[in-house]
């Protein structure tokens, strides 16, 4: 087995940028588990990679379908010895999930969350929603304070299906919190939040294909998002959002996968950032994890799965690594009003 | 109190790069500890920056020294409030130190470390050395192996005052390890420890200022180093690392430290290692901690410091981030031969 050659014939037959150590990786994870979501979660590669890497397995003898169990073939164990593929681990702290942050300080917003964040909206795919889980949200505030972004600090959160305008507010640790979202049903879900527990937030309905309301624009000092991951739509959430810092020294926090981005995209993403004035200070993998959505079964990747199986909302297998930006020069964005989707390109898997 | 101004007559006074939140940073921290390493630490901006701040801050009557001690006077203190300034925190995990990683499965690598170390040369002020206490050599291990890059791959360390080459090889992962250094102590006793303890790697006397040995070109799934800080050399080592990897899909780790790297210098790295070829997929702020070397007294910044106390040996204040790269397209590297210091820059301290 030519791990480049699979990997060939998967750009040939889907487009996707897809290279022989991603096939490596699909092979590692499969070393370890039989469950798909897991091979997808350990393999940290585009969803539609693995789908198409497990159909060219399968079609060469290393992987038979079993129910919703995708198991290695004896040729295939013998073939991953032989290019020495060892099993995929992640070795993470079981205290802090791999995340590296203590969130004890936060004991008492850990408790509150749930009651605040209880009636949510569900995850819309309409808006490519889905939200992470209330310890991760917990820990993604535990992080901005610890780098000094939050503490006293004017907090912009664009598109918060995540809530997280919400636990910041609630732990008292910001000046100012705004939040944009364009979807009226988070907006009015944060705005009720906000009267009944007596918080301060600004909340703003707003489309980010427009630019900013221009009362936001260098106001902030640190932004936080989770965009659509299509290139032009994650540059579309990251733009804007340096457009709302004040200057050098501000702050933006970004989630970004591995299942609807290649590493091709990851780097086409850092250079446009660089290019903006900004510079990576830190990329924690895997950080975040998501609450499965409602909408699994009619998501774009899930008729090209190998075997289905509806995950459970608990069960994370999508995942996203922290990427704190900072400012080094002013920001220099230059992006005007968008139309039409911004959702979709190759990798996009949940759509 | 006009942070800017104060960053402004640094940038006068030294040439250094400062900004604003640079010296926001240095009070953040001087809220938290009076302990001048300390400080230096949580602020997390090149210690020649928190030297000429401190010098600024004094001048200005928010900063009073007493003997190896800082404190903030109580204008600073008001000051700190009106600006919404506030202590700097770090939010560690305590189990796994803010790395990340669960170090469990390396046990018996973690206890046998000591014994392979023992004996090992002092950190040399003529190759920039200073090495990481053993616990983080292990947790490097981790992270290394946890992304699938240790097991079962060819590892090639660039610089090796940390002993990498031995805890790989003794931990029976890799297929093959190499080392290169320029300091013939280095070679010389991993060479003997190999010896002595039967292990496998090759051990290869080199300056990286000449270009690679051409049988290691290409030749290797990973690399490691710790580079020098100066912007050229830092460049030099991370060159040399991508030009020994055999194409896209293999890694490189290296460390960067904010005390002698401004993010403006984090930036021209991060634009170099994007333009190789190569994306960022993991930066892990402060992962590395360093045993204090010898030559404290006769670093470059001693005498710019406001306070001076010999830091014990293992109380650790210089960190570097854990910096992982992996090529996305074939490396496009063209460095030549190099010749004179590759140590010194404005922002080097401990050269």
């Amino acid at each position: 087995m030519d791990l480049g050659k699979v990997a060939d014939g998967i750009r040939r037959r889907t487009g996707l940028a897809a290279s022989a150590r991603d096939i490596e990786r699909v092979l590692a994870a499969a070393l370890t588990s039989e469950d798909i979501w897991r091979i997808v979660e350990l393999a940290g590669v585009p969803l539609l990679v693995v789908c198409a890497g497990l159909e060219c397995l399968a079609e060469a003898g290393w992987v038979e379908m079993t129910g919703s169990a995708v198991h290695l073939t004896p040729v295939a164990e013998e073939g991953c010895a032989r290019l020495r593929i060892a099993p995929a681990r992640t070795l993470a702290c079981p205290r802090c999930g791999g995340r590296g942050v203590e969130t004890g300080l936060l004991r008492e917003l850990a408790a509150e969350f749930p009651r605040l964040a209880a009636g949510r909206p569900d995850a819309s795919q309409e808006f490519d929603q889905g939200y992470v889980t209330e310890e991760t949200t917990i820990a993604r505030i535990a992080a901005m304070w610890a780098k000094g972004d939050l503490e006293g600090k004017d907090l912009l959160v664009l598109g918060d299906d995540d809530l997280v305008s919400l636990a910041a507010a609630r732990s008292g640790l910001p000046r100012r919190v705004a939040v944009l979202d364009a979807d009226p049903r988070i907006t009015s879900f944060i705005a009720g939040v906000t009267e009944r527990e007596s918080l301060a937030i600004e909340v703003v309905p707003h489309d980010l294909r427009a630019p900013l309301p221009s009362q936001l624009e260098r106001a902030f000092d640190t932004f936080a998002c989770d965009p659509t991951e299509s290139l032009p739509g994650f540059l579309l959430f990251a733009g804007r959002g340096l457009s709302a810092l004040r200057g050098p020294g501000c702050a933006g926090y970004l989630g970004l996968t591995h299942a609807e981005a290649s590493l091709a995209k990851w780097q086409a993403i850092q250079r446009q950032l660089l290019a903006w004035g900004a510079v990576i200070t830190d990329l924690r993998d895997g950080f975040h994890a998501y609450v499965n959505w409602p909408y699994v079964e009619t998501m774009r990747a899930w008729a090209r799965l190998p075997v289905r199986r509806v995950p459970g909302r608990l069960e994370p297998w999508y995942r996203s690594a922290l990427l704190r930006i900072e400012l080094v020069t002013e920001a220099e964005v230059n992006v005007g009003p968008v139309v039409g989707d911004i959702f979709v390109d190759d990798e996009a898997a949940t759509t």
